[in-house]
Order: C-alpha cells, then structure tokens, then sequence
C-alpha cells in the first residue's frame, strides 16, 4: 500500500518550492537584480534570503518526513508535514516584510522539524527492538493500556 | 522488484553534480577565487551561481522523480529524469559562457520538472482512489478503452 | 523488514546539520552578523561557509546512501555513512579554524561519496542483471567461491 498522504504532502512542499522561486523571479525584475548576482536593494536580498533558506532546509524537511513515515507514523508525519509546509509560507511572507517577521515562522517551522526526528528516531528504536531483540514495544504498550 | 531505472537516473544525477562540483574547483583555480570567498570575475561568478542553482533543484528533482516514479509509472519518470539532466548540462555550459545562455535550458528543465510534479500528483490521486475510494481508474481507463 | 540500520544513519545526519546550522546562529551573534547579511569578518565567513558546504552535499549524501543502502547493501552503506558523517564534522571543526584545515578532510569525505557512488552503482547494475538478464551475479559469485 503506497504511503498516499506522504505523498501528497511531498507534492505540497514541491510546489511551495515552487512558488518561493517564483517570487525570487519576480523580484529580480522588480528590483532589476540580474544573474549572477544575488544582491541589491535590502527589499530583494530579504526575498533572496528567504527562499534560499527554505531551499537548504527542503531536503532536511523531505528526509525527516519520510523517516518519520516510514519508521513511525503516516498520519502524524503527514500532519507534521502540513504544520511545517503552513510555517514556511509564514516564515516566507514574514521575511519579505521585514528581517524580524521570520523568527516566529522559523521557530515554529524548527520545533516541528524537531518533532518530525523525534518521531523518526522513535519509530527507528521500535522497528530495532522489534527485529533484533524480539521486543514488539508496539503491542506490549497496546496490550498494557488495555487497547486490545 | 527495484526499481533499477529510477535508480540509474539517479546515479547520472549524483555524477552530474559530481561534475559541476568538479568545474567550480577548477574555475576557482583558473581565476584565483579561494574559500570562504564566492565572488571574484564575471566567468567565475557565472560558473559559480550555475553550479549553485542546480544544486539548489537536486532534492526538487530527486523527490519529484522518486515520487513520480513509485506512484505514477517508473518508465515514464525516468525518461522525464534524463530529459532533466540533458537539460542541466545545457543549462550549465550555456551559464558558464554566457547569463543569456542559461535561460533556453532552464526554461526547458523547469517544464520537465513541473512535468514529474504532474505526473506525480496523478499517481498520488489515483493510488488514493484506489485505495480510500475503491475506485481503480486505471483499470477502467484501460477497460473502457478496450485495452483487455 | 524495515532498513533500520540506513534510518538510524539519516537520523545522525539531520541532527549533525542541525548542530552546524546553530554553529552558524551562534557565529551570527558572536560577530554582529544579521540577516539577510551573510558575510562578515573571515571567522564569520567560514563558519558560514562550512555549514554552506555541507548542506549543499546533504542532498547528494542522503541520496547516495539510500540508493546504495537499497541496491547494494545496507551495512556496508551504513558504515560509509558513519564515516562520511564523522569526516563532515571534522571538515566543520577545520574550516571554522582555518580555510586550510577544511582541506583534509573534504577529501576524506569525497572518497566515502565516490564509494557510495560505486556502491550505488554496482547494487544497480546487479538487480537490473537478475530482473532484465536473468543472470543472478551474486548467486554465482558466492556459488564460484564456495560460499554455499
């Protein structure tokens, strides 16, 4: 069974990716900054900065996602994946208004990448203990609570 | 069954970034540019910012290839990944000898790309119908067309 | 089975790169550096520029060990990612002291690439033997050598 809602919110983050680079397209017309250079009026390196940050951080995003997925939960890192997807557009508009309307976005937007390897790292132990020690930590917490 | 063509492209695409790595060591020899510093004659900067785009759409690339390649069909993925490449050695040598000569293959790289985020988004929808909805299009596509 | 082995590696990279980008926050401080800017005195620069580097190669790393890890072998791709991770910190600590002391160890972290590279390759090109050729390399290998 395809993981479907990984899926879809990779396709989310893609064009999002999209969409940033787009208005770095934008704003080299708009404050005539040509390739190769990346600098101009402070307006245009804010956008600039903005989308390049969001860049680095893409495939941290994209690897945390799906070790997340994969290794612990779909729904809890597809919904993560949203969370972070909705920061990030926050973060983007933020940073071109002005320098100081990124930190909340990028606060947010780490404290849920945090949570995306904290639930990958779990999800890494679990599968370990359950194919080399034995130890289904899965069932064992299900069966304790009383789930079934 | 792995997915070897996917996996192929992705190796030329690993190459291929090896070799722009590669070009921008040697620009920064020929025109004297050493790290930290990242800015130094037109010919480097050129070389430079090429090799700096493409490596900022790799993980774009690669996500939306893998995507579209385990969710929509690896044949069609694979074909659109080596258009890709094609399209990023152009693009690279026509930014190294000329800003104006980037624009052609950029053009073309992001149809290409934005071809593997259709095509993946298709696949999500129609693994999503099949699974959540019991609705499998693809084979009623295929019966409605008389292809079995 | 799930790779558990491959999962626990991306997990130590991503907190690896989170390590170099609050390096890169504290350098920012440290220096009076704000963004967007982001150059400032040679200590800056570096610090910057390291944490630049290896975020550019992340993308590649990630990529290259989950192909190899996949088609070759996860141990051994497991293990070159523990020395490719090892040698990025050891790049970090070198280039934030001196641009000279980044030198050494970029090779050493080159090398582990080129052999996921191989790796990747080889792991490739023997399932699309054993899919498209019918010809299982590694059965007959092991059979040549007496391993069975």
């Amino acid at each position: 069974m395809e993981p479907v809602f990984l899926g879809a919110v990779t396709i989310l983050a893609l064009l999002e990716q999209a969409y940033f680079s787009l208005q770095v397209i934008y704003a080299r017309r708009k404050y005539s900054v040509s390739p190769p250079s990346t600098t101009g009026p402070a307006e245009f390196n804010r956008v600039y900065r903005a989308q390049a940050n969001c860049s680095e951080y893409f495939p941290l995003f994209i690897t945390a996602l799906w070790t997340s997925g994969i290794f612990f939960s779909e729904g809890v890192s597809s919904l993560c994946g949203l969370l972070y997807l909705y920061g990030r557009l926050q973060y983007f508009w933020g940073y071109a208004s002005a320098a100081q309307g990124r930190l909340a976005p990028l606060y947010f937007c780490a404290n849920v990448l945090w949570a995306l390897i904290g639930c990958s790292a779990l999800g890494v132990f679990l599968s370990f203990s359950k194919i080399y020690l034995d130890v289904d930590v899965r069932q064992t917490a299900s069966a304790a609570l009383g789930l079934h």
